[in-house]
């Protein structure tokens, strides 16, 4: 399994928003709607093996986590509104300290970043935080799908966030020679994993 | 300049259609939306060296090229309905033999995939279409910004369109092992173009 956490400072934590805004009043909604896409999709088909864990920290309730289970999804297409639906419908549903599913493959619980950090450490995963200042991802032959790869949003990642980070063990990797959207990162990520996979790196 | 040309074979020539259905009945439109995106976003910033040629096939007027140019282009946000707007503007020009501003660094005009490849035979240009049957990229560090990329939508590429671009002299390159929507492709060729440029291919 490989695993994606994407930090979004602004998205908001009730269901209660509108598809045809999602960038403005939903929090930037649009780029955990594109991250599900890139996370998920090939050409024709669904990726099997990517969770994504979504961490919300907007109003009113900031602290909870949407997770998409790539195996068993569905009613989800490649556009910002289809991916924008399930997580407006997730946050329809209570958040507690236990995953309740909102739509098949689609689950919400109350949490943050730590919690998920420390869900991940305590099984031995392997954790990659994504900045441009870390070593290349093409110097890193042995990445799989055992890593989970932690990426901030239009606002980045706080600091308080990168010391929780830094101290929870993740290795800090760069993706290129510039500073890129979450979403795009992710498709790096992805083909990197896939050539790695395939023998095709070099 | 790096150019990419999507062929889009639903996609409406009309303007005459809802922001709110761009996957529906716009003809797979999201897909544009989300190449756009690809073609010119850079966290915090869009890249100056980008055209983007999209070229619609859809009804009622099969054969219309719009061109995102990304020096000049202005009130573009990344998320799909941004980029839908300024293509739903585009639209509701005229579109003749030469092209018609309809916003900052947008551009329409009749045409297909024989105008664009001519031209860019015409001067010089080095034509790339992305397959997976092709080379792979990573095999050829000269891909700078003389490259023209040719990428197809949700149909792929007819046989009679990938007759005239072969008819061009267009080389094949694959990006890895796994075919991948357009827009995922795009990144990959953004990020591979920028590490040649910084030398940090290898």
């Amino acid at each position: 399994m490989r695993d994606f956490v994407i930090i979004a400072h602004k998205a908001l934590t009730t269901g209660d928003f509108s598809l045809n805004d999602l960038p403005g009043s939903a929090g930037r909604m649009d780029i955990l709607c594109r991250c599900i896409n890139s996370c998920l999709f090939l050409s024709h088909d669904l990726r099997r093996d990517v969770q994504v864990h979504l961490v919300l920290l907007g109003e009113p309730e900031p602290g909870k986590i949407i997770r998409f289970d790539s195996e068993h999804v569905r009613y989800l297409n490649p556009d910002e509104r289809s991916a924008g639906s399930l997580i407006k419908k997730a946050l329809q549903k209570t958040a507690g300290e236990y995953e309740a599913r909102s739509t098949p493959g689609v689950f919400i619980r109350s949490g943050n970043l730590g919690t998920l950090l420390h869900e991940f450490k305590e099984v031995g995963r392997r954790l990659i935080y994504l900045h441009e200042d870390g070593e290349d991802v093409r110097e890193l032959s042995d990445l799989t799908n055992n890593a989970v790869f932690i990426l901030g949003d239009h606002m980045g990642v706080t600091e308080e966030e990168e010391q929780l980070i830094e101290e929870h063990g993740a290795k800090t990797i760069s993706l290129g020679p510039i500073p890129l959207h979450a979403d795009h990162c992710i498709i790096l990520i992805n083909n990197e994993i896939d050539r790695n996979l395939s023998g095709t790196s070099q």
